[in-house]
């Protein structure tokens, strides 16, 4: 793989003079052409050490307009990011659209250490890898253009560089002993990467070797490739949105209609048993502060179905310091201006904290597919995003509760009609709520797909039956108890 | 102080009844009204353990629309909390205007805790408290409501309520050994609460005394209290704005007249120094990570005085895992959403990393003055804001660094000029930039009125003769060792 990237090419001076005005040119034309597009550049800058990685990189920043060009470097994780799945920081560190992210190391980094270091095998490299594989496609299709760039010199040229580095005072600091380390395990270190680069050079992201030796080539050729890179994604078509969905979908018949919503609890059970649930639920609080072990609440429903009065029901158990509700509202054009995944990345409880998240990262498969906010090619995709999202956190260990709470049409309409007579409860109640219930069959449909494709071993639903409020809450808290008790 | 919360007032169940319907309709109405207006609201829920604290804060939660309350509960400090000025937590955890943060714990508890334990005396509490005046002062002149509740509850109530919670299994896990150790240090807390309130009821922030024995009495108090107060600040008159200030002043004679601007340094000596001084770098931020030295390095200047140059210089000498250089562009949404100094609190560096600010927190005194986007009264009052913020950071520990990089108007005409006739350069170049031109009287005075308020002796600026790059780069450069050194 390396090969080519050992021919020894060169260019000469007056070649590169001749070229850099053109680069630059170039680079500050894509940069502000990007800064009107609607996708974000990420640009990953790994390779062999002593290749120059850090030289381009600097060059770049002098060349393009520095004020939107972040550089991210990662070195060991801070209590903050250990206390997160391992890609919580990758995700918050990700370019806005129309910017570029310059990554210098990677989620690439420590994968290929470990297997360097023997910690790993090549079954972990591989699985590690497949990771790679879907979050850059993730990216992808969200519109992101990656760039990975792979700087390579041979092992004589990199003790060359050292050695050369080492005898002025001036550059000697940039040669650590970890350099020398590494230069010992070359050859390991060059075979994991083979490996690495060969499973991870997809059609969506593919690498890109940059012989490192001739810093002017170098140069040269890094520029050119991310021009020609972003000028191509300009190029690109944008999808154009597809009308919004034709509500007249025939009444489908999904695994919601078999919840028996008779379901009820009589005032003097409920009241006793949810005091025994929160004495319960708070015990096992504790334990997970102890344990360090992170929970996830997502309350999915029908609008009116009670997911806020379960919610507090939930809270009232737990310290204020130990959990977070977060309402899924608008995004923030923060928010927009990510992957949609982003922002519930963003809230990802520390370990031994709960977060609540009163509508989740489902609205992407529930709301925006049935008000033909998103393409059917956007949230068929998000099943596998969402999935593969789930995945982590409960492979980090958090425990990942979901709950669907459902209630029948008429007992919504019932509780619209309370709503309107209760002068504090009329702001919840607005003309788009009756507008989405003209909706239902296709909100139905979006619910019971949802339900089929993401009811996954690893983070199964809670069909929560919620005619009955009282039923509702018992079921919602009991089920979070046991949930926890199971995982502690 | 606390005398007037022992009266024993109570509310029978029929007046607490028929008072409910209409404070719930009323919170969710000013509720409402804040939505659409400017200002955040901060609610902080202090006082006695056993006053009921939580209780309230839950019955709001259920009287209000949850989706816009946020609760922030303060415990022990994070890792990522500790490395920052005690006051990053609070700041990171503002509402965004049109949104109610209720603070359970806050800036307040730690002081008070600290002397009722004796590891602080009176002064040190009189110091802390005038620093919560101080930020509250902030928040408030930047429009926020700031309203502050002391649930209190005699010695003996508290007891009588601890022992009632004890009693049932489902309750007594309310009750900590904590609240028992603080218990028997009721009275020495009830003295240091009435020293630490006294002097912090402020007009702009007054507190108000929930009297906490009696639970219907507690609700409907504070419910009518947060209905008022709301009420009465979304009745007062929002500021005009006043027109832009007027460009024709006099030339004023300013400190900056004073710099020799002829200062030049030729390529060799450039060139050698340079690289010792990015040696002498290296080997320092080396250190300041060992030593755990945040560094901050804020750039201000004349449009193409030579920031990012001068800060490339900088960061070259640095790994790029220890510095962030934050470009000070339009704010986004989410930053507009808060006191102008949020986005500033926001990137400030960890312990032993570097932040390098491309223009700062200076914006509000020079730009925002000169063009009129912040009125006379916000850029005055920026002046002690700035002081402020700059002192947390110094107190900290924070090695700050402030440069002014000066350049005449000539030698601004004739980059702009040369960067005209480079392909490169051009898009550096705008119409504002000649426009801004035309105002540099409105300018210079705003720069020389920011010098003389903001040069203290813990935060002095570093005034850059900066018509010659290569001598301003390495004064940069230089300087940020020099400050470095003698602070370690």
């Amino acid at each position: 793989m390396f090969e080519t990237a050992e021919l020894g090419r060169k260019l000469e001076k007056d070649d590169y003079e001749a070229a850099v005005p053109g680069l630059r040119t170039d680079l500050l034309r894509v940069q502000k052409q990007l800064h009107d597009a609607d996708f974000p550049v990420v640009i990953l800058v790994n390779g062999v050490d002593g290749a120059g990685k850090g030289d381009t990189v600097n060059l770049l920043y002098e060349w393009m307009d520095a004020r939107y060009l972040f550089t991210h470097a990662f070195g060991k994780p801070t209590e903050d990011e250990r206390e997160r799945p391992p890609y919580w920081r990758f995700w918050m560190s990700l370019p806005r659209r129309g910017r570029i992210g310059i990554f210098f190391g990677s989620w690439y980094t420590d994968p290929i250490l470990r297997r360097t270091y023997g910690k790993h095998d090549d079954d972990q490299l591989d699985a590690t890898m497949r990771r790679v594989n879907t979050f850059e496609k993730a990216l992808v299709d969200d519109g992101a253009l990656v760039i990975k760039l792979w700087f390579h010199i041979s092992k004589k040229q990199q003790k060359k560089r050292f050695r050369s580095l080492e005898k002025s005072p001036e550059t000697s600091w940039r040669v650590s002993k970890t350099d020398w380390k590494h230069h010992e395990l070359y050859d390991d270190f060059r075979a994991v990467c083979t490996r690495a680069l060969r499973e991870t050079s997809t059609g969506e992201a593919p690498w890109t070797i940059i012989e490192g030796t001739d810093e002017r080539f170098r140069h040269v050729t890094v520029a050119r490739h991310i021009i020609e890179r972003i000028d191509q994604r300009l190029a690109a078509p944008t999808p154009s949105r597809p009308p919004p969905p034709n509500p007249d979908v025939p009444d489908p018949v999904t695994i919601l209609d078999s919840l028996d919503l008779s379901k009820r609890l009589d005032k003097k059970n409920y009241e006793e048993a949810l005091a025994q649930e929160q004495a319960r639920l708070n015990k096992l609080s504790r334990k997970i502060a102890k344990k360090r072990l992170g929970v996830i609440l997502a309350f999915e429903g029908w609008d009116a179905a009670g997911k806020g009065g379960a919610i507090r029901r939930v809270t009232h158990a737990i310290d204020a310091r130990q959990y977070r509700v977060i309402p899924i509202d608008a995004p923030t054009d923060e928010e927009k201006a990510q992957h949609y995944m982003w922002r519930f990345w963003r809230h990802l409880p520390r370990l031994g904290r709960f977060t609540l998240y009163d509508r989740s990262w489902y609205g992407r498969v529930l709301v925006e597919r049935a008000e033909g906010f998103a393409s059917e090619v956007e949230w068929m995709r998000a099943y596998k995003e969402i999935n593969d999202f789930e995945e982590q956190l409960v492979d980090y260990g958090i425990v990942l509760v979901k709950y669907w709470l459902h209630i029948d049409a008429d007992e919504q309409l019932r509780r619209f009609r309370e709503r309107e007579t209760l002068p504090w409860e009329q702001y919840k109640i607005t003309d788009e709520d009756y507008r989405n219930r003209d909706k239902m069959n296709l909100y139905e449909q979006a619910a019971s797909d949802m339900l089929a494709r993401t009811s996954t071993e690893f983070a199964p639903w809670t069909l929560v039956e919620a005619n009955d409020k009282r039923y509702a809450r018992l079921k919602v808290i009991r089920t979070a108890c046991d949930r926890i008790e199971s995982a502690l």
